[in-house]
């Protein structure tokens, strides 16, 4: 079974066990030929994909009640997979969003690292840092480093830990989410369990 | 007496009791005869500032062992200004800094709203809203705009409250920010309270 979550910026295919990415960009999808299972963010791909028998839309086997209209997929299948927890799907933008007893709550949306690293430097070459996913969360910062890496990390942090709730971490900068909540658990593939689950649903 | 706020994008004046900006690409600071205390962070204006001696650069007035080097002179200038309290402010850049007993205690850095907003629709023309300053922040949205608003807005109201401290807000969004903290007090000339007070100090 070939699974694809289609993102703003790669194809994340899953092939059995294995999983892989290929550049939005200069992937062509006309080059799979079995059947495969997708969720697409991108409307551009979406026309594209539409025209390919083989490429099957899971989207249509979400319950839509449940979420809201201009929602991204990608987050209605990641919150199909989990019953009870906030889910921190860290991507091209950092998705925050709250599951209780298997129904949707409510989220927000964030900046991703990228993004936001390119938004402190388009404000001012003074504000050009990596951001420090090592900083000491509890202490109000003295130095530039630390005080744009607490106003990216340390204002997100207050609000997730604010529901008291289990944190799952999603998306391509996970692991490096992972520094400012401990507690969390890393699931790469969360988004594939919830595509897996629409298909079983049907 | 007259004085000057020189930040990325704007000189922001103060003549007496009126102030007013000009555009900092557009305005010649040579065309200003009298003379002028300023503060500066942008290090092409001050370089050009140090060829005029009518322009007095008052950041030489700074105790700097009370801040960090790499610091905005006017986070410094505006931290001045307060013996107790927390600072917002609301520019280009949202700076928010902690003052006790008159010491600065470390502060951090976060996006203003118009570099926010481009962050955002940078991500995703389906992230292309303007933020809404009157959503609740006691619901998780099911929105577009009020998702990204309240990623801006919500994140950045937690951690500034778990302070527990009086709020001062200031620069050139405070009135929009003063919706998200009502019990802020606003004062948009915070900074020239700052200069105000080097002055007398000299």
């Amino acid at each position: 079974m070939l699974l694809c979550d289609i993102g703003n910026t790669s194809y994340h295919f899953l092939d059995g066990e294995t999983d892989y990415k290929k550049d939005r960009l200069s992937f062509d999808p006309s080059t799979i030929k079995e059947d495969i299972h997708y969720i697409c963010v991108n409307p551009k791909i979406k026309t594209i994909l539409k025209n390919l028998p083989n490429w099957i839309d899971l989207s249509t086997k979400l319950d839509m009640s449940k979420y809201y209209e201009t929602m991204g997929v990608d987050r209605m299948v990641a919150s199909e997979a989990i019953e009870n927890g906030i889910i921190i799907d860290a991507g091209s933008a950092v998705t925050v969003d709250v599951v209780k007893d298997g129904l949707f709550q409510g989220g927000f949306i964030y900046p991703g690292l990228n993004a936001m690293s390119k938004t402190y430097k388009d404000i001012s070459s003074a504000l050009d840092y990596p951001f420090n996913f090592d900083l000491d969360l509890n202490t109000l910062p003295k130095n530039s480093t630390d005080a744009i890496s607490y106003g990216y990390l340390k204002t997100l942090y207050c609000e997730v830990i604010s529901h008291d709730m289990n944190i799952v971490l999603t998306g391509g900068d996970a692991k490096e989410f992972a520094k400012i909540f401990p507690d969390a658990k890393v699931n790469e593939s969360l988004i594939f369990k919830g595509m897996k689950k629409l298909l079983q649903n049907r």
